[in-house]
């Protein structure tokens, strides 16, 4: 059978020394096993003075970039916590002494040495020190210090020095690690939020706002170059109050700097550089301190099978202004430029896709204006009933994309008479009826032509129903009430309220209050009350344009 | 003046057992300084072997999710490496007692011993074991066990491993942090790219080829619904090779389950699991283990003001198939989650904007055939011309996007035959001079009719200077040679070449190829001959399909 030894931790102590340097271990090694970087600084020093039987200390950290000691922890009767944070040049004082060696180094009378510096109130009480280099792999990263210490454990000291610093590199860097995870986390959502949503405008003013935020910065802009006028334009800012119109000149300011040179600027003080576009501030009302700028590309963007394609180009950039703590970092700088690249796919893709629906919208409108003109009585007819029946469709509440489907609709409701003889569409005087029976042919010659668009069969009521009355007398099919589609009834209504406010050959204008009251008579008959109902209250709210508004000048 | 003490490391000793433990207790502070998890773990049990004057140790890490141990390090002669990744069950054998108690378990005849197992060929020559358990906060992490001691230094060894557990934690913490840094910075750089390049299929390879790398699969595939067929197809695969057509049944397979319940779904082993859908294995060739499997769902999307809103839908998922290392994670689900949610995106508004292209075209299309249809000879004219024009692009090396202005100006070409009266246009005989003269005026009327559309001003001369000739006797402007832009002088050329191949009224369609011959010798007078030369490689290539092409059947 195996001999087991089972020992406390008391028996593990050889002597009163050892046993005395394996409690301060095993203290060291709990306090150690904290990753919290503040709370590991803040016990350690403590140990250290409880070791010497001091009464306070100080706790520095080397920022080796700047050359610089960072005030860390102090500790003590009376201390001056407003310290913190305050930097100190490597090379003054007792501190900067410590640095230059390995050892601790200790001043047994503190006041009559001349490298000594009174930084606080509460310094006349310190009589001496133990000034520690807190040394790792070579090279000092800061220093720790004891005050009115009774006795110096200096072997104690220097294992617990070293120990420390090995425990503050190895927060450090969790530390900086995990801050990286939670803003690249942080960053991918934004860009989950970014993509689900392409509202341009919507998003545009959520990335900035998310730049702002992930910077840390007190505010964020988006510049876009205006190519027209040739000057670069504040187009969102992070603010959430309204920013009053802002032009910087090409080239002009950080920002167009950025623009022109595509470079990611960083300033940290932009009165001291002489590219600040100071007549901004004004204008802006934010005083700037530090700023970062950077680019915004498109790169090569590409949809459907080489459909719009387009080239690298830089269309603008995004500054921050304003760290609240420190100055930009690379990291920022890194982060400003992701969300760039996703601000400027969004312009591109946006830009891609109102340039489709702008040249579907426009080239149809200039057909059906071509063919109104068959009849220079209509002229404009198609455009003004399209827009009538927008106007009534949003005082219906419909949603965007009918209210697009609706525009369309009625752009093209008269499209059928592409298929009416000239000499019937152009004639002056009234039709015979085989003249009107063949004009009744209109919606369904229309309807005939786009039936094969596959993405226009919710507009084709529009085409085909816009002659049919609620009480089933219209044309072509007769049908009632419901029967008729809601674009078909908007249509209809629409049609009527623009022909009858329009000269025609056989009659002048007529009233519009005068034209709504005739509508509303023949509600349930001709039309239909909600949408009549609606027609008024988009004529009220002042929406509604009639062609002899359009002749009028203002 | 202060006085400064200077002291040496071995001055630091006050006797020999104390001096003893602060040399092992540098060595620790240097390994610890190492922030590689495999290094600290090699030389901190070298360390302990040392301490015990041991040959031989090994130490295993816990793995609580599984309740196991796994070999992590062996040292000593003979060692068998292949051991290292092994796991052992928590409650066997010696390292199993050790995990039960807080101080080393000591065993001076390790042969003897019920609990000991000899897993390996070099076990036969332990003797003895100093089994160690590394205790943090509370609980076991691990075992540290060092054979063949000759001396019991167990205050030492304790000392070690609790610095050993904390050291291990924080190396635990920083290299998951660090990982899961470089995954997400992986991502990010994968989200830049996707979103500079919106082909969508080009895309969507990439955010699979992405997904297999980044979860370290074997393989990641897309699957979309098929609506129409009310199932479930691979859209894209990771592989490099063809994949053969895949469709799954709505709701079979775990791909299935995922796009079904909108759920995240893990599967350790696919053939323990009762939905797994075994028939793809054989289509695919792969022979499936892990799979996690992930819905794509679109949510809101809206570009522009409005236009083409839509709403949270699954249209289908992306599953990654068998983990090179180890079974997929949580953090692997997330990452696929935020490519599904790019991929979706990409989707979402490809589709949107082929959608736009496609209404355009069809409804500028539907409105060309009208018109055509109004000289029953016409008959599909303008969509014939539109294709011989891109044919002929084609041969001439035109990029995408301009091919695509030359297909809607082509479309668009007659669209100025509306202001014509129906009585030309619809005359079978020949025209009048006056006729004739009103019908020359249709270039004209058509660019009228588009100049206002801004994004048409690339297709307008399609429509202008169709009947330009090279030697400048065309009509309306006369225009002579490089005058002509090249969209005018494609259109030209496909313009009289479906004339020519067309049934006409007083005329039965001419053959292709002396249509072509013909063609030929008016280069340089009617014709530019790039064009013709063109359009002759694009017939040759089998792209000209004539009007009589389409009416006699195959």
């Amino acid at each position: 059978m195996a001999k087991e030894s089972k020992l406390t931790s008391t028996a593990l102590a050889t002597d009163d020394e050892t046993s005395h340097l394996y409690r301060i271990l095993t203290r060291a090694n709990q306090i150690a096993s904290n990753t919290e970087l503040d709370d590991l600084l803040d016990q350690m020093l403590d140990l250290i003075i409880e070791v010497c039987g001091g009464n306070a200390g100080t706790l520095y950290l080397l920022d080796a970039e700047r050359d610089e000691l960072e005030f860390k922890v102090i500790r003590g009767p009376n201390s001056d916590q407003s310290l913190i944070g305050k930097r100190i040049k490597t090379d003054l004082g007792i501190v900067g002494a410590t640095m230059k060696q390995t050892q601790p180094l200790v001043i047994e009378n503190l006041p009559d040495d001349p490298r000594w510096q009174k930084i606080a109130n509460s310094s006349k009480d310190l009589r001496n020190v133990i000034s520690t280099p807190l040394y790792l792999r070579g090279g000092p990263i800061g220093v720790v210090q004891v005050f009115n210490y009774s006795h110096t454990p200096l072997h104690i000291v220097q294992m617990l020095s070293a120990r420390m610093a090995s425990e503050i590199e190895k927060a450090v860097l969790l530390e900086a690690s995990q801050g990286r995870n939670a803003r690249l986390e942080a960053l991918i959502d934004i860009i989950g939020i970014i993509g689900s949503n392409l509202d341009r405008d919507r998003v545009l003013q959520l990335i900035v706002r998310y730049a702002r935020d992930l910077l840390h910065a007190e505010h964020a802009s988006l510049f876009l170059i205006d190519e027209e006028r040739d000057d670069i334009v504040l187009h969102v800012s992070s603010s959430e109050t309204k920013v009053p119109e802002l032009r910087v000149p090409r080239g002009k300011g950080i920002i167009g700097h950025a623009i022109e040179s595509g470079d990611i600027l960083f300033v940290p003080n932009v009165h001291e550089d002489e590219r600040h576009f100071a007549q901004a501030e004004p204008i802006t009302g934010i005083a700037t301190t530090s700023l970062i700028a950077v680019p915004l590309v498109t790169r090569t963007v590409q949809l459907g099978q080489g459909l719009g394609a387009s080239h690298t180009k830089i269309i603008g950039g995004i500054e921050a202004i304003n760290r609240k703590d420190g100055t930009f970092t690379r990291e920022d700088a890194e982060l400003l430029l992701t969300l760039a690249t996703q601000a400027a796919t969004v312009l591109q893709i946006a830009k891609l896709y109102e340039e489709a629906n702008e040249l579907f919208l426009d080239t149809i409108q200039a057909m059906a204006a071509s063919i109104d003109a068959k009849d220079p009585y209509t002229n404009g007819h198609s455009r003004r009933v399209s827009e009538f029946s927008v106007a009534i469709g949003r005082q219906m509440n419909l949603p965007p994309e009918e209210l697009h489907q609706l525009r369309i609709g009625a752009l093209l409701h008269d499209i059928g008479k592409i298929g009416i003889p000239d000499h019937i569409l152009g004639k002056p005087g009234r039709l015979t009826e085989e003249e009107s029976n063949k004009m009744k042919e209109h919606p369904t010659i229309g309807a005939d032509i786009m039936k094969n668009v596959r993405l226009l069969r919710e507009e084709l009521p529009a085409l085909a129903e816009h002659h049919e009355h609620i009480d089933g007398t219209g044309y072509p099919n007769g049908l009632r009430g419901e029967q008729i589609s809601l674009f078909g009834r908007i249509v209809a209504a629409a049609d009527v309220f623009d022909a009858l406010t329009s000269d025609r050959p056989y009659r002048r204008a007529l009233d519009v209050e005068e034209v709504l009251h005739r509508m509303q008579r023949e509600c349930g008959a001709h039309f239909d009350e909600a949408c009549v109902r609606a027609l008024i209250q988009a004529y009220l709210a002042g929406e509604i344009k009639t062609q002899m508004d359009r002749q009028t000048p203002k």
